[in-house]
C-alpha cells in the first residue's frame, strides 16, 4: 500500500518534469473527460453536460453566474481553449495541469486562481488525493478536476432548488461552498485516522505485535502527506481573505474566514493526532521492552537456580576411586536437602529483589 | 479511560460534520436545556430561570446589564431565536453549537464573540471539557454552555450582593469575571497534574512499574489536550486586548491584561510540566534499564562461574578405562581445591571490574 | 530534594488560587515582616527600620529619593496601605503578593512595575527562589520581598558613602543597581551548575553510577526552573528599554541595556549548559551500554567455549555397554587434545572478530 | 563515496581561504576553459565559441541580448577582464570564483548577481554539485560555470529557432529559462531519491541488513547537502521577485514567481522525504529489534526447558552407593514421564504468555 | 581536555562577577601588556611599539588613521586612560575587559563598539578563544586583545606597502580587514573539524570503539562553543550594516556585507557539520548494536544447539539399573546419529531464519 503511494508521488513528479505545455499542442485524447456547465441566477437555472466546449462557452450568460467544471486534465487543447476564452495566463494553465502542484492562491487582474487537493477514501484504507483548481472571475467560476467524480452533488442540488440563498449570491459564494465541502471532507478523513489511533492504543496495551508498529508507521506517513495538503492551504486562504481585488464581496468574506478557521482547526487536530501517535510509538516500544525484560528475567531465574544445582550433581557423578561422600549412608539425601536449601535461599533473594 | 476521551473527540468531530444548521430548522427537543437571565444595574437585581425565551427577551432592560445564560445546545430553534433577537450572524451560531470549535475571538459590528473551554474534574481523574461561548454587546452578555452545571455560582452571588464593585460595572467586567473564573479553574487542573508528577517521581525512583509508564503516557496526553485548549486562548485574549471596538472600557482592559498574563503563565507552567514529564520518562527508562542490567550481570556472574566448574566435574564423570586422575589418592580433593581457586580468581576479577 | 521543590511549586500555585485579595481585608499577622526606608539625595541620607508604615510614609521627602523596602508579604493590610498611598492599582498589589507571578514589566501612568525572582543558594545544594517586585516612580522606589534577608547590603553601604555617583542619580539608577545585583547573582548560580557538570563528566567517563544519572536529572530540572525565571526577564527588560514614559532617564538607559545584555548572555549560557548536560546524558547512556556489552561478550565467550566442551565430556560419561572410545588406550588424552583444539580455534575466532 | 563528498567540501573550503584574488593577477592556465557567446534579437542570431575574450566583447551588440557563458573558473585574468568590461565589483568576482559560495542574490547599480548550484547525477549514484553564477544587466547576461558541460543545450536550440517567444524577450527571460532549467533538474534528483526511499522500505520490512542502514545514512546526508543548496535559493529568488531595480520586466516577474513556487515545492518535498527517511530509520531499528527479541525468546525457551531437565538427569547420574530410585524397576521410565510432564507444562506456560 | 575547557568557561564567569571596574582604580601590573600604534595615511606610515600610553596618544595625528592596539587586559589603569582620551563610556570599558562578553555591536555618539572572539588552534587539538574588542571612530581604531599574539601580521605588512588600496581608505576599511581576517580563521577551524568528521566516519564504519564515541562528544561540544561565538556575530554584523551613523562609508559597506555573508555561510556549515555529527552518532550506535546482535546470535545458536544435546547425553549417563537402551548393541551409535539429525535440523532452521 505504502509503496503505491510513494509511486504515485513519483508519477506526479514525472508530470512535473514534463509539465511544459506547448500552448499550440492539441490532443485528440478526450476520452474520460467530462465537461459540465451550470449557469444560474435568481430566476433561471441551466445545466448542460458533455457538449463541445465551444457550445458551452457560447452559452455563457453575462446575466448569470457560470460554473464550468472540467473532469480530467489530459486534453490540453481543451484546457488551452478555455484559457484563451477567459484570458488565463500560460503559467496558470500549467498549474491546472500539474497534478503535483501544492495548494496556493494566485491573483491575476481578471480572476483569482486557487488550487488545492480533494481527498477521498476509496473503498479500502487508501486515501485518494485528487488535484483540483478553481478560477474565480466576476461572474464565472471554472473548476478543473484531475479525475471523474467529485463530492459536489449535494451542492449541485442546492443550486437547483435553493433560490432563497444560493441563487441570490455570486460566484464567490459558490466557490466558498465548494471549498467548504472539500475542507469538510478532510474532517472525515481525520476522524477515520482518529478511530485507528484509538484501536491501535487498545491493541498495543494488550499485546503489541509487529503489525501494530507497521500501522503506526502508516499513520505517520498519512500525517506527512496530509500536512503537505493542509498547511499550504492555510496560507492560500489567508491570502484570499487579505485579498482586496474585489472578487470576494465583503459579506462573503465572513464565510471564507470560517473556512480558514476550519483549516486552522484541522492543523491543530493534525498536530494533536501526530503527538498522540508519537505517544503510541512510545507505548509500543515500552510494552515490547517490558515483555522482553520479563523474558530475560525468567531466563535469569531459571539459569541462576539450576546451573549451581547441575554443578553439584555433577560433582557426585564423578568417578573418583576416593570420593568419600558417595559412600555415606545418607549422602544422596544430604545433597538433596542441600540443593533444596540453595533453591530456597535463591527464591528468597529474587523475591527480595522483586524480580517476580 | 483514554479511549473514552479519544472517543469523545470523535463524537465532537461527528458534530462538526453535521454542523450545518439550517436557520429555519426547529427542534422540539428542549429537555435538559436551562435558560437563565440575570439583569442588574447599580440599584436593581433580577434573576429568572426556566421561563420561555420570549419572556426572557421581553424582560431585557435597556437600563440594566442583561446576562442570558443557556445550558445545553441541543435546541437549535431556541438558539436561532436568540440569534435573531440580538442580530447574531449565522456563522456565529454555528460556532456556538459546534462543541469542537477551538477557542477564538471574532469581532462583529454589534458584539464580540468569544468561545473557549471550561474544565471540570468530575469525581475521578477524568477531566471534562465543556464548550462555552460568550457574546458581549454594549449592555448584554450571552453565554452558551454545552451542558448543565457550571463554576459560576460564586459570581452569581457576588452580583447579587456586591453593589459596590460589581453592579457599578458593565457587561465587559462581568465577562472578565467569568473568563477569569474559568482560567482560574485551569490552575486547579494543572495543580492536580503537578501532584501526580511528584507522586510518580517518587514511585519510579523506588520501583518503576509498567503502570507508572502508563500514567506518564496519560499525563502526556493530558498535556496535549490542555495545550489545545490554552494555546488558542492566548491568541484570542490578545486579540481582545488589542480590540478597539469600544466594547471593553479602558479601565476594564487592565483586568483582561491580567487574565492574559495568567494564560501566559499557564502556558509556561504547561511547558514546565511537559519538560518534567519528559525527564520522568527518562527516569523511568533508565531505572528499568538499570534493573535489567543488574539482572544480566547476575546471570553472567552465575553462568561464568559455574559453567567451567561443571565442565571440570564432567571430565571426571567420563567413563574412560584409562583416566589416571580418577585413581589418584587425593584426586577428588585436588579437583575441589582447583575449582575453589577458579571461583576465587573469578570473584577477584569481577570485583576488579566493579560488577558487584 | 526534588520533591520538595515540586512541592514548593504547588504551594505557590495554591497561593495563586487564593490570590484574590479583598482590598479592605486587614491582617494582624505582622510577625516576620520587616519595613525599611532609605531616603537620600546628594546631601542627606536617612535610613529607618521597623517603625510603623504611617511614620515611614510621613517621612517620605519630596526632595529625596525614597526607597521603601518590605520583607514578607503576609500582611495584606500593610501592602494595601502602601498601595493606597502611592496610588497603586489593585491588580499590581495582587501581583506583588502572588509569589508565583512570572517576571514581567507593567507600565502605569504614575509608575513602572517590575517583578522578578531573586535566587539564593542556601547552605546546601538547594536553590531558593524568592519573589521580588519593584515599583518605580519619579522620586520613589518600592521593593517587596517574599522573605527576610536579601543580597543588597553592599548597595545600602554604597548609597551611604558614595555621594559622588550614587547619591547624585535618581530612583531609576537605584533600581538598575538592584536589578543588576540580582542578575549578577544568577551568574553565581550558573557557575556552580558549571562545576557540577564538569565533576559529573569526570565521574561518568570513569565509572557511571545510577547516582550520576539522578544528578543529571536534577541539573535538567534546575535548567527548567532557571529558564522559567530568566526567559521572561529578557522580555520584561526589553520592554523597559523600549519604554518611553520618562521614568528612566536617557543616561541610565545605557545601564539597563547592559543588564539586558547580561540576561541575553545568561540565556546563552543556560542553553550551552543544557546542551552540555544532554551530551552528558549521552555519555552516561553510552558508557553504561558499553559496560553492559562487555558483560554480554564475556557471557557469550564463556558459554560458547564451555558448552560444547561439556557436551563432549557428557558423551563419554554415558553408560552404554558398547561405547568403543572408552576402551581405547589413550581415549581420555585424545579427548583432552580435541577439546584443547576446539578452545584454541574458538579463541582464534573471537580474536579475529575483535571481541577481546 | 561519502568520504569523497566530505572531501570535496573541504577542497571547497580550502578555496575559500585562498579566495582573495588580487585583481591584477593574470593566469596563463587557460586549458579547459570554454568561452561562448550567444547574441540574439528578434531578427538576428549569432553564436561564437572559443575565440579570445577581447573578440567576444567586441562582438557585443547593443541592439541584441548578449549571453556570455564561461565554463571553468581557473583563469582569473579572463574573469577580471570580463569584470572590468562590465564594471563588476571586486567582491562579485570573488563570489563567482568561490565555488563554495552559498546561493544568493546581490543587487548592484548596473546589474543583478545571482549565484546557485547546478546538480548533475554523473553515471553512478554520486550527485555532482557545480557552482554557477549569473550577472544580469539590461541587455546582457553573463554566466560562469565551475566546469565544462551543462544542461542548457535545449535552451540554446530554442533561442535559435523560437523567434516567436524567446527572441522577442529580454535577458531577464533568458535568465528565467536558465534558472528554471536548473530548478527542474533538482526535481530529477529528488525523484531518484524517492525511488531509493521506496526500494529501501521494501528491503527493510522484509530483511533489514546493515547495508540498508548505511543507505539510510547516505540519504540523510544527501538531504543535508540538498538543503544547503535549496534553502538559500528560496531566499535569493524571493529577493529577486521583490527587487524593484527594473532589470526584471513586470511580465517576466510572473515567471520568476513560478520558479519561486517550484523551489517552495522542492523544499516541501525535501521535508517530506526527510520525514519519510526518519520513519524508515524507525522501521529499520524496530525490525532489527523485533528479530533480536525473537532470537532472545528462542534462547530463553530452549534454556528454560532443557536446563531443569539436564539437572534431573544429572541427579540420576550421581554415583551414590545409596540412591534408591536407581534400583526401582521402572525408575528410568518414571523419570522420562516426569520430564515429559515438565516440558508439557512449560510449553503450556509459554503459550499462555504468548511467547510463540 | 574537555574539563579544561569547561574550567576556562568558569574562569571567564568568575571574571564576570568581578567585572565591576572602579573607574579610578589604577594598576601597576603592566607586565605582558603590549601597546602598539600604527598611524598611516596615503603618504606617511608610522609604527611605534612599547612606549608609554601618553606618548602614543600624543603621537595621534588628525591627518592620519590611527590604529592603537592593546594586547592584554590586566592593566585597568591603562585602559581607563585610553577610555578617557577617546571619551569611551564606562560600560564599554567594562565590556572590553570582560573576556566572557558575547559578540555584539554597540553604537555610541562618537564611535562604534564591536566585540568578538578570535580563534586559534594552538599546537594540539585545543581551540583557543581570545576576546577581542574594536572601537571605531572617524579617524581612529582601537583594538583590545585578551592576550599577546594575533593573526594580523599579514595586515600590518599590507598597510606598510599597499599604498594603492589600503592606505587610501579609512579606519572603516581597516576594521573590515581585521574582522575579515578573524572570520577567515573560523573557516580554518571548521575545516579541521570537517577532517575529523571524515576520519571518524571511516573508523566507526569499520570498528567502532568507545574512543570514537568520546570524540563525537568532543565534536559536539566544539559545535556548542563555536555556535556561541558565531551566532551573535551575525546579529552584530547585521546591526553594523544597517547602522546609519556614518562611521562606515557607503563603498566600504559592500565589504561588510561580504563578511556578513561569510558568517551566514559559516553558520550554514556549522549546522551541516552538526547534522553530520548526529548521523555519525547514529552510525556509531547502530554499528555497536549490530555487533552486539551478532554476539547474541552466536550465543543463542551455540546454546540452542548444545543444550539439548547435553541433555541427551545426560540421559544415558544415568545410573538406573534398568535403562534398556544402554544395553542395545548400537545404542551409542543410534544416539550419535539422533544428535546429528537434531544439529542438522537446527542449522536448517537457523538458515531459514537467516540468522547466519
Amino acid at each position: 500500500m505504502s509503496s503505491k503511494k510513494i509511486n504515485k508521488l513519483h508519477r506526479k513528479q514525472t508530470h512535473t518534469k514534463q509539465r511544459k505545455v506547448e500552448p499550440d499542442a492539441s490532443s485528440s485524447l478526450t476520452s474520460n473527460i467530462i465537461l459540465e456547465m451550470i449557469s444560474f441566477n435568481e430566476k433561471s437555472f441551466l445545466r448542460v453536460e458533455n457538449i463541445p466546449i465551444d457550445d458551452i462557452l457560447e452559452k455563457c450568460d453575462k446575466q448569470s453566474i457560470n460554473w464550468i467544471n472540467v473532469d480530467g486534465l489530459a486534453d490540453t487543447g481543451l484546457i488551452n481553449k478555455i484559457g484563451q476564452h477567459f484570458n488565463l495566463h500560460y503559467l496558470l494553465l500549467e498549474d491546472v495541469m500539474n497534478t503535483d502542484q501544492r495548494p496556493k492562491l494566485d491573483e491575476y487582474d481578471d480572476h483569482i486562481f486557487l488550487t488545492m487537493k480533494m481527498l477521498y477514501r476509496m473503498g479500502g484504507d487508501e486515501i485518494d488525493y485528487e488535484h483540483i483548481s478553481f478560477v474565480l472571475g466576476k461572474d464565472f467560476l471554472l473548476s478543473f478536476q484531475e479525475k471523474e467524480g467529485d463530492i459536489f452533488n449535494y451542492l449541485r442540488e442546492r443550486i437547483k432548488i435553493d433560490t432563497g440563498v444560493f441563487r441570490k449570491r455570486g460566484a464567490d459564494y459558490l466557490l466558498y461552498r465548494l471549498v467548504d465541502t472539500i475542507v469538510d471532507s478532510y474532517y472525515t478523513i481525520l476522524e477515520n485516522v482518529g478511530y485507528k489511533v484509538e484501536a491501535l492504543e487498545e491493541n498495543i496495551s494488550q499485546d503489541p505485535a509487529i503489525e501494530d508498529f507497521r500501522e503506526i508507521q502508516e499513520l505517520k506517513k498519512e500525517f506527512i502527506y496530509l500536512r503537505k495538503v493542509v498547511y499550504p492551504l492555510r496560507e492560500a486562504l489567508n491570502k484570499l481573505i487579505k485579498n482586496e481585488s474585489g472578487f470576494i464581496e465583503p459579506q462573503t468574506l465572513k464565510y471564507y474566514s470560517d473556512v480558514y478557521d476550519h483549516v486552522i482547526h484541522l492543523i491543530d487536530s493534525l498536530d494533536t493526532y501526530k503527538d498522540l501517535t508519537s505517544t503510541l510509538m512510545d507505548l509500543y516500544m515500552n510494552t515490547i521492552n517490558y515483555k522482553m525484560n520479563e523474558v530475560m528475567k525468567l531466563l535469569t531465574i531459571i539459569t541462576t537456580i539450576f546451573i549451581p544445582l547441575s554443578f553439584i550433581v555433577g560433582i557426585y557423578g564423578m568417578n573418583f576411586d576416593n570420593l568419600p561422600e558417595l559412600h555415606w549412608q545418607y549422602g544422596y539425601f544430604y545433597v538433596l536437602i542441600g540443593m533444596g536449601a540453595i533453591v530456597g535461599s535463591m527464591i528468597f533473594y529474587f523475591r527480595y529483589k522483586k524480580w517476580f
